[in-house]
């Protein structure tokens, strides 16, 4: 079993002791996750890009915690749809692979922009 | 090796021969993936609870793109801060699973709600 | 003069009396912005549709400071990219009301969603 | 009336032609408004923080956009929570002004991350 899978095995028996699954709509997942996601950026919004790439290890514990908490949310809304997440992460890797061929894309800054 | 980190050196691939590291400070990548979050909320917006638990074919299919996204995203801040994605995540459950003990936080919405 | 431009003419001398224009580029004012959205939406997250527009007293002074946070720093960005916002909002006002014909799309969720 | 004001009565008329209330609560709009935060970000979320200040003429008009779009969002919520959003931005002003006085955390980036 893939480590994803076991995640959202631990995290279904976590939310099923504590009959929290009547909270855990997909629209209601959707919005944990965005707010976590505005927490994790919370760190990084008046940082210069090279500072956000050393991070002293205090603010490094708390951006862990946040990737972690966006992470088992997107574990809950990949089980309450049951979408299969690393089938859906291989598949758009591959999408991309044929959509950003290397030798057209490279080494230029407004085609990554234009092309994203 | 596991899945989450196969993904990671996938990616770490996939940026490097686009020359596209560049880009990647984990400022820049934090406002991807919220700008992920928001896309993935944009199709539970207007929708009930019901509703997002049940989606149709087509809406299923553009929201297994979004959880892509936003995995991959998550996979990358990882790399360029050093953060063990699923040693993050263990740690992080471990946590909640102290703080929020199932007999006490069990069946209420209000201490759910208090809790969070 | 309009009360947009009062608060964005009192927020310019907020700014400029504590030297910080510096870290008040579109860029970090749009994810400030984006971590407020999520502060507001952590309100909500778990509350019903219902719910949510009966706000108790305590939860309701908060969000109250979260729309002017929200509001605040919309009239930044527009003082540093020099839009002006009150005319942005009515440009986009008549353009909506040519784009949903009240009689098109009167009444129908159906419609809302593809329209939005 | 003041143009907030203005903006709120037109909305308002806007959604009652349409009978658009019923997808109107404040949970549903929040998540609507964070949305577009997201899609501001979108356009910063590769540049410099230099080229964020200097944006060409076609950006400058999407990004208009979108401003006008989180404001009009802002002011649903404030209509359907009987916030005063002037109100609320005066009073948020106010707390500001004391909570930084500038003699304090004038010229300093540190103390201005930390303070926010």
């Amino acid at each position: 079993m893939n480590d994803l899978r076991q995640i959202q095995q631990r995290m279904n028996e976590f939310v099923a002791e504590r009959d929290w699954e009547q909270f855990h709509s997909p629209k209601n997942l959707s919005m944990a996750l965005a707010v976590e996601a505005g927490e994790l950026m919370e760190h990084f919004q008046w940082m210069t890009e090279e500072d956000s790439a050393r991070l002293p290890a205090d603010k490094l514990a708390e951006v862990e915690f946040e990737l972690a908490d966006i992470l088992l949310y997107l574990v809950r809304i990949a089980e309450q749809t049951g979408i299969d997440l690393l089938g859906a992460v291989n598949k758009k890797m591959e999408l991309n692979e044929k959509k950003y061929p290397a030798h057209v894309v490279r080494g230029s800054s407004r085609k990554y922009t234009e092309y994203n």
